[in-house]
């Protein structure tokens, strides 16, 4: 196995990408709060070689839970039960920048490196949610330029944080009684216009150097923060052409910040419906669809465009013109419009290409033409490599790892097994060079 | 077995409590941030029937760290590792109500309690250190009184927010679709002085419907907040007399907040230093004092005190007066110089009896004679059990677990067994009415 290869990450969306997955004969309903379900996925993915097992969130609840399961439990809480039942697997969990304090999220996602042994990674959200701010004092969400703004001084200041501790500084020499020699360990004495911020961190550097950090930059705002900031990025795109200049696109501006254009992995989001005949993938995705309430899918889509769900009409087109909403998910909301202009689709259509809401790309077909297409994107640059939303979990997810992946394992494109230990290593990341090495002032100076 | 039972609950220490416990042959330098340290102190404390396992914390470093081990990982993220490798034993995360917003907390202990299927416990803490202050956009610390006018509303905020669910407000029916009923998950609308949170939490009612709530109430703010809101409490006595005098204060509060005097369980603490002979224990105790560098004692013993190490003469007495600091621990400070003054100790003496600056109460001796001590304070009503501290660790708590235990069980007074499955079954604590049963505001109202 050489040259270029594919990187695969799974979406643990509790029961499955589908609204409806729950509902399956096979699906456990509490799935989403049963920890040896999430342990179960993750296994999964690891017999996989998978790179890592992902878990979106958001503080608040912002979805129709009368209808569906959803991102219940504190991902970093969940991930560290997970690493202590896996070895290999990565484990990226997202925590918002507008409603943590920096000093206490680095050291969770440096703790949760240290106790998985290297595999930690941070998606880096700035929650536009209203009902969100609503549980942290603020009568809303707060404006979308002014989130970023934060998110940029936050994540840089996390890096710093990461990096506060020299790789050598913690000695522990018996004889001497040294424990950790405190001129590698140093304050950041961060002051910006959102957070002053002493440090050192109370945690080692850890083993990544620092945990990965991961983005989903749709918005101008957030690609400037992912070219600036991100190892990693989660994307979103319905064509290999969108996907392919959004990869360029956000190369250039890398370049722009003195980073190499490969600095980035760019993984656009996939949901998956296999079937082992083309038919029985339909079929599949017949049965999902039946049963999702109509009546969720359009308060969803409704969510995502930010409109009266009464001004959609099953039978037609999306009201035009569509404006963006400030308060919006620019990522969802621009994804949903292209896809439903594109294909000229009714609402009705939209809902059913959306799989209930969800805004990312559906294939549906046989282990082969899932592989093709994974394939094709890879090559044309349109990716490199996805984040995968099974359609069911972890029937979804066994199926891609039991049938698609030895197929792209055949074609070279994907390891045959873990080749290091650490997150970075599986997605080819060279471990970060800390900025305090050899020089900067130390605790004890 | 029948009758009144002891609590024993474990502080662990990455390498125990003595600042030179690294420094044994049978330590690991690095057990301080290596997972499987925490397990293996978890598994033996699972395998002598404790009731939980305990981590302390600030958000900061605050010790010398040049010298000794000190907190370094954020504790939910180890506990979570640790559930998952555990199946009995409760885990108890101490975290900050000046440093943490409501909502995260709630949720991340809440998650705990899912993961670990109830077996959570929060320690409630206000933060006195100035260090930790800077890391959060504060010149130091806060004012003490603030600091718990805050931590009341905080901790009341938090029991809202775990009572948000009502217990059977999942229902996860796949033929009607129904996921939740709504008009059982409930918003708590909270506007206080300090927060303002709407909810409902992301999290279903967890297994013991709330974690166990401890606290460590020695000043009078303190003694408050623990009668008023805690399960359990961690205190800090060196007399019999002290222990019974403490425990009838703190009941006759919980009374005048309309609870059972017996509502709280009272855990003083306890370092041991155990010994097959009278003789060999001291022997111990003198090889661990030895390691431990005079100059961080007196660093440590001024930092308790506020004071200059300057002021400090070995072969001396305390300074006297020697006044109560606004930015003092109480709890730590008044333990200190009770000792002291009780015993007429020079400094010198006092850093040996403070075991390097701990503060709590030292027993040395064979395990019959801790045996006895324990009797004695819990028959006395002097202690509900003991958050213990062991010299050495693993080493201390296996000493502990395989010698004092079996004494303990033969006396009846501690369990064979565990009896139930959640930390509140092994402490004796009723599962908590939810708030909302029956009545109050829903999320679809």
């Amino acid at each position: 196995m050489s040259g270029r290869q594919l990187h695969l990450n799974v979406n643990l969306l509790h029961s499955g990408v589908y609204p409806s997955a729950w509902r399956l004969p096979e699906s456990r309903p509490d799935a989403f709060i049963d920890i040896d379900h999430f342990v179960r996925v993750a296994r999964i993915a690891e017999r996989g070689k998978l790179d890592a097992i992902f878990l979106a969130d958001t503080p608040a609840i912002n979805d129709r839970i009368d209808y569906r399961p959803f991102n219940a439990l504190e991902p970093t809480v969940v991930l560290a039960a997970v690493a202590a039942a896996t070895s290999h697997v990565g484990l990226v969990a997202t925590a918002s920048t507008t409603y943590n304090e920096p000093y206490n999220l680095a050291r969770r996602f440096a703790s949760l490196d240290l106790v998985s042994r290297g595999r930690a990674g941070w998606n880096v959200v700035t929650t536009a949610d209203a009902a969100a701010g609503r549980n942290f004092g603020f009568a809303g969400a707060s404006e979308h330029g002014a989130r970023y703004a934060r998110a940029r001084e936050f994540t840089d200041l996390v890096h710093a944080l990461w990096d506060s501790w020299e790789d050598d500084a913690f000695v522990g020499d018996k004889s001497s009684g040294r424990f950790v020699d405190t001129a590698k360990v140093h304050a950041i004495d961060h002051r910006g216009a959102h957070y002053t911020v002493a440090g050192p961190l109370t945690v080692p550097r850890s083993p990544q150097g620092r945990p990965v950090t991961f983005q989903a930059g749709g918005s101008e705002d957030g690609r400037e923060l992912a070219a600036a900031t991100a190892d990693a990025v989660f994307s979103l795109a319905q064509t290999i052409e969108d996907g392919a200049a959004y990869a360029r696109d956000l190369r250039t501006r890398a370049v722009r910040y003195g980073r190499p254009p490969d600095a980035l992995v760019i993984l656009p989001g996939l949901a998956t419906v296999i079937g082992s005949t083309e038919a029985e993938a339909q079929r599949r995705q017949d049965e999902l669809w039946d049963l999702v309430p109509v009546e969720y899918s359009l308060a969803r889509l409704a969510g995502t465009l930010r409109i009266d769900p009464a001004r959609l009409d099953l039978d037609k087109p999306l009201p035009d013109p569509l404006p963006l909403p400030p308060d919006a998910n620019h990522t969802m909301f621009l994804g949903t419009v292209a896809l439903a202009r594109r294909d000229k689709l009714t609402v009705r259509r939209l809902l059913r290409a959306l799989g209930g809401g969800v805004g990312h790309r559906i294939v549906v077909g046989t282990p082969e033409a899932i592989a093709d297409d994974i394939e094709a994107w890879f090559r044309a640059g349109a990716a490199d490599g996805f984040n995968l939303m099974p359609d069911v979990l972890p029937d979804g997810l066994e199926t891609f790892v039991d049938a698609v992946v030895p197929i792209l394992q055949r074609r070279g494109l994907f390891r045959q097994d873990y080749a290091g230990a650490t997150l970075r290593d599986h997605l080819g990341l060279a471990r970060p060079a800390n900025r305090y090495a050899a020089t900067g002032r130390s605790l004890s100076a």
